[in-house]
């Protein structure tokens, strides 16, 4: 079952986060459980939902439940991305009492985890809706969590910026300074970095946006601007670049963000700031 | 300097982490650094808080910036445990340009998280000072960051509940269901436990502890209980046991949930619903 | 089946170890087999207790034969922890004879072990009946088999002592030299360590376990004492503390140790001066 | 230093086994050091015999060291394979207190059990001084100890047997039955293994002997056999092909079993019924 | 040293086929050397190229000799990329002599491969020379060398196609069959893959590149296309797209491929067949 | 199915290199697959020969479909090993598209380089038929590849010389240069190294090729050598030790070098410069 949910890449990059996590949780083995629950013992239960919000990680929670014991069985009630509310069982697990019991609290820590950031990208998005702006991640991720992360902001209908510094060029302040201009440093990258990576470049103001969309940069990013900026800088780069806007981006202004005309809104608290959605697993 | 930081035995046990971290934000390498930067370009910066808080993680910033590059210099301004204000630098950092770029993000990624978790659990601590309760933490955590967070907790001023499922006896209603009452479940976990571990019982009413403590528990844990009830369990184990309030703990309700006189306080939110602290690497 | 027989999270730590041997047995290949074996014969044969003991590790063997070759089906004939007598069938093995070729060493190098240990325990075990002590092991187990061996103690009838360095506190004396005695020692773990472990103190004279058990000590650890002196450490701790003997502890002396009134007494030659038990695999 | 005492090649190979066993006994890490040990706490000690025997695994136990805390300095007093007498300091050792009770165990683990083995084969060598045959190990080793416990019959001056199953041909009985014969499996060893690999065939009978030879074996390896049989067939071989006396070889036996003028006597108990040789680390 | 040499990123990634390396050519120890050579032999030699060549991998040499003896010393002769002719020291290497013959067949074996493919590819850069096309690899890597072949690549003057399936969008035939097609399939691309990756689009004919560019492909990849297409391609996407030419790409055919002015040339037989350069270590 | 394709112990040593390609080649997702292809899209395809050429690698290609999506479905056409002819459909594949999409290239770079060893091998095999000599290859194989390539050189017809530094003592230069002579170095390896592994020395000349067979050389490597001295050495060794001839061999004198009579040929170039056999998978 766990190759029907799992995209067959993102099952291969994950299993290592995945066995980190059962080997810190399992130690030597669960003391309580092979004390207290005889070994030929089987349980039924379900995942429940204990609040409003937005499903992510049940493949996960399969591939735990399936590395702690392959005779433990999961059935989806929800699929990935639905909205789920508080009382609703999200799927039933059953098997061997003691591996439930084991596999219990890893699991529960990464669909905690993901359908918490599924919940609060989906709160973004509908904020926008209607506008041309997508919602999208940032590289500030709970470490191991890169792919994880990225995908729950994926169910909750947010977009990925890039996943590492290998797959994106994106010129900072510091790239700047290096070569001594944003049009000098667009161009080395232009000339050094592989040609399939589109080259983004942060500005912090419109004069830099113009130089950068002169020089040719793919995407300019909008760092911390004012609302008229972000407008200008929307104006220079149509037709010839992308915009994305970052930087202070809360619930309460990201609607007149996205008015600005800009086409992405990058959001770290998406990933750096997470509250963990309630979900508990009853037997 | 790495040795200096660290416990031994913790620097051992976070190097897969910390290996992982690294190995999914640098992909296959810094493209844009690799174009933009000069192989031979040194710089300087320095950490900045950016909002007050207490600081935590400086000896993994200091591991993640060994692995990436050994001749990347750490000097700490500040101690780990610390309270900081905003604008505070915290610690000078060295060495090549393209180096300190690659390790950038992963190291703010750890320090602002541990950070985040340090300053939430100093929150509460302050809150029951003068009241004989120790916060604590929980399972809770962020799948392969358990030594980490717990660590973190520390810093914060909490102290730790058990690492994994091996260090420690936690009997829950599946196990009382399993054995066919706390009594029994207490004395099948004596009988086949190693002998170097607490037994800790969960229980939801006032008599069900009555009946723990008189089964030899070394702990009870409270779950969800009221003031009233509480209050009734901890006169019931003084002398006995320790008593430990769990759920719903908030920081209003923390301080009152402190007065009933347990012993414990745990809250799995320190560590499953992090704000980051706000960090920067200033070059 | 391999699911049937382990514990989940047993199954999860022992993979490396497990791994590990057959990496450094296997090498590049099989040469003898692969030069000489049809790559199509199949061959049936069984495991063969050539001596007196006690079963221990069958479920590693499951394990080694399904790593090297999922085809190899295996038949339990005897419970783990059973007495076996010299010519008694424990197990039948079945599939590729290259791969059967391919595991046998592997697999009875786990199995004469562990099979070693729980017949060297037995016999202790035995020598102790009727008392109120129990045997328990020690960290002095071989390299990378620390869950192995104290499973193999298990299924000897003996009980565990802490796995490892982090799931128990026992303060030596060096700990006490650090803190300047016994009784600063004690406070500073029980103000330090996490409250889900118990406190052992070891002890070398009467009035060190007065104030061992004076300062709160759960278990005092008595060591290379006398039979007077055990005895009266037995008395002081009475109702407050767990009693474990050790050092010097010879299958001649036992029960004279048991008979002290002792509740614990750890062996550390069960697993690290272990004598294989005699098992082969006959095809 | 670790350079200076290893083989570059033996210390690559034996890194896995060290970082298994210390992520073992390290656990989460050593919460009494932790906990009643202050963190710039330093110390003295030594490696002291307390038996009579030869001294093997110094170079492992520098490198256990120096995972654990590379600020661990040790300095040898005795040489890898010297006789080592009861009482005798034979390292010492100095560094940061709790880095060093955090590697005693894995140490003195590694330590006891490879200078058993050394001071057993030392027993068999003593016994056979003076006649033509070599003490040689057997891959009857502990499982993931196969480099280490293969160096230490070397440093108790015994000789070693192929390390794993590829880099020596060794024809047993079942191979004999697949192949229809002795002759028949030798021929097929010949035509298929790599050419710079001895074939050694094991023999059951005077008769198979001779056919081994006929057939040109390069070594065979005499099973179990009377000291009659024995002779006979190092007759049959003299000058053809080396004879390997193997089974049921004690400490009483093996100077005759030797003086049938065997070359070589293979002893699996070396290491499969080790006995630990005391010795302690004295702070 | 070995940090001058290497960006970090590239360093952290090569690190696993380097160690994979070393463990499948070390085996359990280099018997020959360890029978032969003393071990406080210390000698001294270079690196020496028996062919002309482009130099790549000397980083890699450094890496090889660190893992197997940090002592082992290497003093570059010669840049990286420079072209080496028959006769010429590269580098020189002391150390212990044991560690150097250990580590000499897993180092050139490194450096001789690389070497091969940077020659290689800068006889195609020398072929194409003073027009406008760029020489780029593919993903027909030897299995683990990714990095490592496409840093060759760099060395010899070429330029590096995308180093996986997520740092680039290529949409070929399959793709194109599975959207009903190749316009689809890149509106759909669009839609769904992050912002930051370039859309190529795989095209046969001269219609299909018009459907593509019209689309919005940003690189069309012209397969096996006469030069009267290619030349009709490059026009169409004068301004608008980048033109890659693939396929039955030879040293004969590749300035013609050039003149007909595609933007990039890529030949998978750069890493997939490669010749490696001669180059011994002379002791 | 896996386990009927491979020898039990080849499977288990190739995952490494096998898991370290898929993870260089997916990184953190097929971007393309993913936003083009359905999820549910199965596809039926075929790996097709587009060249002539010897087959080697069905099961790489197998484990590296079942690492990807044990779904994915493999039925080979062809047997290991046998001639292969342009427009030849070799195996069959069906699963999700997807998956077969993810796993394609991986599969496709070890089959081509694979097939492309045994190619060039049969040819020099074919070279040599009627003669005495067997083809052998040596350690000049691509890092990471060891037992892949030489089983390829099994399947062109070849046999293989040894795997690591461990399985066989090969005496060069260097080693006797330590020694003061070839015979002594003999007499050392003989002494020193496991009486499992052959000695073979390097020879440069007639006289020392007779030194190194009077000192008990099992083989000689004739290194660089006329037609003349082969012939000569040969006529020493005959009956005394088997004859390898080594350096400069090509497909148009490998015959006339055999008809010295020599026993082995190695063949450097079979493995260090490959050209892949054309094969492509046709959905």
């Amino acid at each position: 079952m766990l190759h029907d949910m799992f995209d067959a890449a993102m099952l291969q990059s994950i299993r290592p986060i995945v066995d980190l996590a059962l080997a810190e949780d399992l130690g030597t083995g669960d003391v309580t459980s092979a004390s207290v629950i005889p070994a030929d013992a089987v349980s039924e239960g379900f995942f429940l939902a204990k609040a409003h919000g937005v499903l992510a990680g049940m493949p996960v929670v399969s591939l735990v439940l399936h590395r702690v014991d392959p005779r433990l069985h999961l059935v989806l009630l929800t699929e990935e991305g639905a909205r789920v509310t508080a009382g609703q069982k999200l799927a039933e697990v059953s098997g061997p009492t003691r591996s439930l019991l084991t596999a219990e609290r890893t699991a529960l820590n990464f669909l905690q985890r993901m359908s918490g950031i599924a919940t609060a990208t989906a709160r973004y998005v509908e904020a926008v809706r209607g506008t041309n702006a997508h919602i999208v991640d940032t590289r500030k991720t709970a470490p191991g969590h890169r792919v994880l992360d990225k995908y729950a902001v994926r169910m909750g209908g947010g977009s990925n910026h890039r996943f590492n510094l290998s797959d994106g060029v994106l010129i900072k302040d510091n790239h700047v300074a290096a070569m001594g201009g944003v049009e000098q440093a667009i161009q080395a990258a232009r000339a050094n970095a592989p040609h399939t990576l589109k080259i983004e470049a942060e500005v912090t103001t419109v004069r830099m946006a113009e130089e950068a969309v002169a020089a040719g940069a793919d995407i300019i990013l909008l760092d911390k601007m004012s609302f008229d900026e972000m407008r200008a800088c929307v104006r220079i780069a149509a037709g010839k670049a992308l915009t994305e806007a970052s930087g202070g981006v809360t619930l309460d202004r990201v609607r007149a963000i996205a008015e600005c005309g800009v086409d992405l809104i990058s959001i770290g608290a998406l990933t750096h700031s997470v509250t963990g959605l309630d979900i508990s697993l009853e037997l």
